[in-house]
């Protein structure tokens, strides 16, 4: 019986070599033109229609093989300033310059490496099927998930005008969970996210004479502390919700006192309520802070990015459950538990108005995780995405996310996908 | 009567010219290329012999009238990682690269275009009346006062090798007095300064889940609040003391969780025992917050620079004194408090082994100053050095910088300048 | 039809008179004399077999009608040491000395007033309506909830020898819920508490002379500020965990610095590893805290209770919202969900080894409590159990939680309740 | 030669046995009533006409022997809330009831019984030798010095109407400096205290529901904190200041978050500028955090005692400097530093509008101090005034003091004290 899934380990060597390949060369989102032009050489080798340059330096493949429903798989492409520890032959070593002029270290920590490798290679695997399969696939590589944006731009740049929109969408990410399992859930999956900049003003002055100024350093020492109190004491402990200053900048030099500092906070949440609460605490212990400090005038903040909550269609996940559950060997498909990672993914079903459902494909030595989590050292010993540590076993990964794709495709164009 | 103040009027034009130069164009530390060079020219110009690249950009210039003690006068000429926000015409606008590789911008915030623009025309107007005086000249422009090191690379690369040592030794600064006030005192004028580097190990992960990861940002925001209570509870109220956290940097995106945070402390101090006291409290709080914190290893602790106390010969000072008396009308010469600011100054007497005086000269507008204090709004109101906002008014500023240096150095040449 | 709930009305007014009496004298745990004996005659008026001082203050009433199973219901009656501050014509103004010594206020702030009056009001009725059902009741006043060890204490001292164990354990609590709605849920209803008393050591001294000492209250403020970073950073926001510093005491005057610091602190958690990371982290950064401050010697931590999770039988449980959904009109009977609030209930069970329910009736204005959550304003508007503003209406919450208790004990006697 | 010191070496183990009286039997302020009743009694004794309850708990004797000056000498005589740990055979177990209901720990942690034992011993050695002086003594044990108020109270109830004013007024203290050694100064010789009590507002609730509540231990915490940096980053580190929090009391329970929190706070200053820039920052900061933290309403400040700085008289102090250097041995008059301390001693002089000289006197062993100055252990090692361990030695310490009073007084009745 031949299959789609066939001739897939045949691929491997080569999906292995373009991933290396684009973790050796992460770029930061709507900067991934050197990652959006292999993909793209990549999908019109195989034969695809292909559209660049969606809003900025994302790619569609579209390939019709006759009547039938379009399905969007998506993955995303852009990386992360983090500088990479994590001694692989293929570690990066890039640098980029961010927004605010700053010379960052550049690091695919969140693994749309292996996103971008997954579809290549399930795009790839249809394209070779062709003739067993009827209907239309859009594949989406998106630009800018991290930083937020880039599915909005693409749909703002006409995607839907290029091939029409799908009747269903699917994305994965990998997870630091035990390679070959996969995860899902209906309802909400993964959190809201609001990021902010927090610009407080101080009054700049001699190292030596604080007493002539006012202090942005300890101004923002003393906001990064009040914003622990947030979760820790406003919102219910039955409640999730997570602040986080991710960056914090302030002066230049030992004996210098500066007149600011900025500080990017991040809010997680599931529940709009408590979405209310944290963000109107943040304004008020930022303001009031402020006032402690006799600041010369009131902080600013802006909103950086904002994610709705990832909500998986109940309907097609329990339909893809099943076919996961039929397709996947016994002990590799769970539910997944509600996340506090966020996706863009969903704006781009929201926007075409269809169903969608997004997975996890767990990327870690499963003996590994076992052990760490009947240790007790799980939250400590494995390195979550974004870590400098962050670094997928290969093997199963590639492959699970592969068939993932595939057999999710493939239930909508109306066959299983038979590994 | 013939003087070697005559003239100065008619030079005031092009010595403002001078000043507007330098403040726009100012250069960090080390990295006073532009500014070495045209002050050599102006140098050679007036008859010195001139050496320069001294220490990596210092620049002596020496001039021989005759037999007789030798003077050294000092100006240092760098500037400041401050962006300047003082609204003049000739505000700087420039920017460079510093240690770390960050681009910050350039001003001078500490008034040193004054202090090389005063020694400049102090020399041009000692070398204009070389007849009237017996003995040598050095007049040197000392790089890298601000982050330290100036003075000793100098030292280090022969200074006193070129034109022999000097009998005495002056230097001057700018400071937010009245404009033609000149102000010391014997024995300690500025305060130690010990500047620290202290980097702080958290543990990076992805911004929703910190459960993964130790935040170096709330890490270093507790070190900073922490670091407070040094001056606040450990050293007597009868005691000085200053811990400044000038500069703090963590993180690169909102959505990713950094593994270090990096601090730059400055302390100041006049006792021996309150720095022993003070520096041994920093790194008692710095490792128990790492520990506080569930740090995965300690901080690490660098030294970035270190200066002595200024101290002021007593008799040259007590001479100084009478000479400034006599010279300057009633009611500018004052003894000075001590102050927090520090200077590499006194190690280029103390290489030489000879004694040396160092004296402010106010640079802001005498009636809002004592306006200012009268109010008791002079630390809120009016900006001290390395605000963003420091900004010395000319006039009669450059005038009394240069005839403190020309009547100082007379003095040693045993005749009067008078004016 | 006659039935055990029949002359409920006409025992109101007597209910209603026994609440306010409780409110008016609450009394701490294990000092509930008065209270006790109020019960106690209440039970042995309606013809009760009356055992008291067990486990201190406890009482047990004891009623057999005849062959059946034995049912416990119990009660607790402890206040705790809140100022009550309700303005209700029968407000507590009562004070005690606590185990520290303190002379405390006191105020039935959780509601134990309620749960007594309803047990006492259950088993009247239960007692009036002898003849119509057939086993043992036992109605279990226990002391000392709040502070824990009211629940084993009673067992210790042989609560089960006086009349045997039970073969089902019912018990009840007031919420800030819309009175009439009662609710539960099978499994783990209520959080497990772990309760420590840190003592902090400073060195004493001058208010005017911090350097000379080692301010312990400055050492426990950063314990409390970092105590946050728990919740905040260490436990996922997918997780639910509690901690609080319930108390804080240091120092007798303002110009003297005192020797130590004691917090007393409360941890909540449903699950054991979160509950075990809570408290590695809590003695983590209490020692480091203290190194940090210089302490003269480590702080000191101990137990001062420990609750486990409350977990309600699932079939128990099942059985029982089945009789309630019966019972009472519809929309009044809810899953609940899980709540932070600890309770010593389930260890009665636990000790018998049979199952129990423990279920929340609501005690407030059911259109206020609707309009606040509407209103997003439910947290900071509706005053929870412990506030000095907690103050349940009497109607219909007396009513409810009478017949709560009688319909639980009756579908096990065999019949309905049925009001 | 006859001298009024003759026949001290016999009254010293008198002393010694009152000294040891009353530190067994401190009295907190106002409530010196053992005390008081002591004191007087060995005025009787002596022969002095004394008035008793002067402002609460004061005493004066007056002894007078003929015409001339009329000389005034005090000691205060209130102890403190401390709980002593010196482990002295004599050492105080007393308690007593404070201001605020709490029962407190008595002791003389600041040798007020010191100063009440030197002035009982001057006055009985002036008594016994009264024919060989001629003028008024006033005698004045002072109640309450340590919370303030109790020298104008004495005066607010007519201390000068007594026996009329002084014209001159003295007055010691007992301070960690080596035995036998007096120290004074012209002017400005202890600080300016202001007293304050804050009262912060929050909302209580449950322990395990923080997210209804307003955390006052939180925000206490966080204003503590926040204190610090007025001395760390406000006031210069040339000027001084002290901000202490000596105490802070909140909640009752572990499970309960209380609706306040009391601090109490203590500054120090000697400089006008300093101490309204001081209390500014206070009030500015307290009611900032209580924003930050979302209280339901404002802070209450209310001023606890204030103290002016203490100034002595420049012509008394000089004159009597060269007094004690010709009475005491060579190395034992030094000048005095300027002190953090208080004093209400100058309320008295300033009152009655004549001059008045305070002084020091060590009371430590001293090589002990000697070593621990060498080793820079001073601060950390050798206990300071309001410690649980400040333990005066009582020799020389006792006969230092009582030379002290009387040479001072001799001076003005015209005659040295020659011992």
């Amino acid at each position: 019986m031949s299959t789609v899934l066939s001739g897939l380990d045949a691929r491997l060597p080569d999906l292995e070599r373009l991933y290396v390949d684009l973790h050796r060369h992460p770029e930061l989102g709507f900067a991934e033109t050197r990652t959006a032009a292999e993909l793209a050489r990549r999908l019109t080798a195989d034969g695809y229609e292909v559209h660049t340059g969606i809003g900025g330096t994302g790619v569609l493949g579209v390939l019709r093989t006759g009547p039938g429903p379009t399905v969007l798989l998506r993955a995303d492409i852009d990386a992360l300033p983090v500088r990479e520890r994590t001694g692989l032959a293929y570690a990066s070593t890039a640098t980029a310059v961010d927004q605010d002029g700053r010379e960052v270290p550049v690091m695919h920590a969140c693994g749309h490496d292996m996103h971008a490798t997954w579809l290549s290679g399930a795009a790839a695997q249809l394209a070779a099927h062709r003739g067993e399969w009827s209907g239309t696939l859009l594949a989406v590589f998106q630009p800018a998930e991290e930083a937020g944006g880039g599915a909005r731009a693409m749909v703002a740049d006409g995607l839907f005008d290029r091939a029409g929109p799908p009747d269903v969408a699917f994305g994965q990410h990998v997870t630091p969970g035990p390679a070959g399992w996969v995860l899902t859930r209906p309802g909400a999956l993964m959190a809201a996210t609001d990021a902010l900049r927090v610009t407080l003003h101080g009054r700049g002055g001699h190292g030596s004479r604080p007493e002539t100024t006012v202090d942005p350093v300890v101004l923002a020492a003393s906001v990064v502390l009040k914003l622990q109190t947030i979760v820790s004491r406003e919102i219910a402990a039955t409640e999730a919700a997570v602040v986080t200053v991710g960056s914090l900048h302030a002066g230049t030099a030992h004996n210098i006192i500066a007149d600011e500092a900025v500080l990017e906070v991040n809010v997680r949440s599931f529940d709009g309520g408590v979405r209310r609460r944290v963000l109107a605490a943040i304004e008020r212990i930022v303001h009031a802070e402020a006032q402690a400090a006799g600041a010369p005038r009131p902080p600013e903040m802006t909103e950086l990015a904002t994610f709705p909550v990832l909500t998986n269609d109940e309907a097609a996940t329990a339909r893809l459950t099943e076919v996961f559950t039929g397709h996947f060997p016994e002990g590799r498909v769970w539910e997944a538990p509600q996340v506090t990672g966020s996706e863009d993914f969903g704006e781009l079903a929201a926007a075409a108005g269809v169903p969608s459902v997004f997975w996890l494909v767990g990327g870690l030595d499963e003996r590994t995780v076992l052990e760490a989590i009947a240790a007790g050292r799980f939250e400590t010993d494995i390195p979550s995405n974004h870590s400098p540590l962050f670094a997928p076993v290969l093997h199963p990964t590639l492959r699970t996310g592969v068939e993932a794709l595939v057999v999710a495709a493939m239930d909508w164009f109306g066959s299983p996908a038979v590994a």
